[in-house]
């Protein structure tokens, strides 16, 4: 598990299957992991188990999706999944609503900020970085989240 | 309905059909209304189905059901749960992992900020109104949420 997540890229069903292992409620929201290499991760969710009482994406169900793709990133970027990596803080916009399915872009850090949080990491076994991931449909941000992720060995 | 939200006392079992009704990640996250009256609201859920890769609980599952919370507060006060009431944006702190069944606590807004709020809604057919609950656990404050919601006419 930790010589996958070294590499840029990811078998996408084999995140997905942990993500449905450990953490239940992907399963129940039908999380699927759409792309997670280097550069970031979307996941999507369909709309059909994630609606509000309005026919739209829940709010709760766009937190959950934006957080894990947040997660998802610092597994990528660290390496391994089985650290402890929690989510300290996050604010979240809802600009518009999501009238289809849900789909979360977390983009990587840059390649400086991931480098200090590394040897932060390595020296201290503690480091915190901020991530922000988007929720667009039809090209458009519906969602901005941003949180502050932290990584405990 | 709408006369039932008027009182001051809701029955929490005809709440909690509707969440499970209308929102069905709340099924899935097994969310029980454990209290809701004019001074706030109380929902609980199972750490089974929400907990994380760490086994404590979700990031996500914390946020849906301060979140839902909120909603709750509001239908009860507007009185009406078929109006648009959406989240614009919140956010959230996690203090301390939560390690057992999830409790989120959201009081009721003073009443000078529910009339204003009601008089605002019932002027222009939009009103917002910040909301905060609670996540504890053996009385410590385990996340601390805030939110900004609107209702719209």
């Amino acid at each position: 598990m930790t010589q996958m997540m070294k590499n840029a890229s990811v078998d996408p069903r084999e995140l997905e299957a942990y993500l449905h292992e450990k953490i239940p409620l992907t399963r129940a929201m039908g999380v699927r992991v759409e792309r997670v290499e280097a550069g970031g991760v979307v996941l999507a969710a369909p709309l059909g188990a994630n609606h509000n009482h309005l026919g739209t994406a829940f709010g709760g169900s766009l937190a959950a999706l934006a957080t894990l793709a947040g997660y998802c990133v610092l597994w990528v970027s660290l390496g391994d999944r089985g650290g402890h990596i929690v989510v300290k803080r996050s604010e979240i916009d809802y600009r518009r609503p999501v009238t289809g399915d849900l789909r979360a872009e977390c983009r990587a850090p840059s390649a400086e900020a991931l480098g200090e949080f590394r040897a932060r990491y390595a020296e201290r076994g503690r480091a915190r970085l901020r991530l922000e991931a988007r929720v667009t449909q039809d090209g458009e941000t519906c969602v901005e989240f941003a949180g502050d992720f932290v990584a405990l060995r």
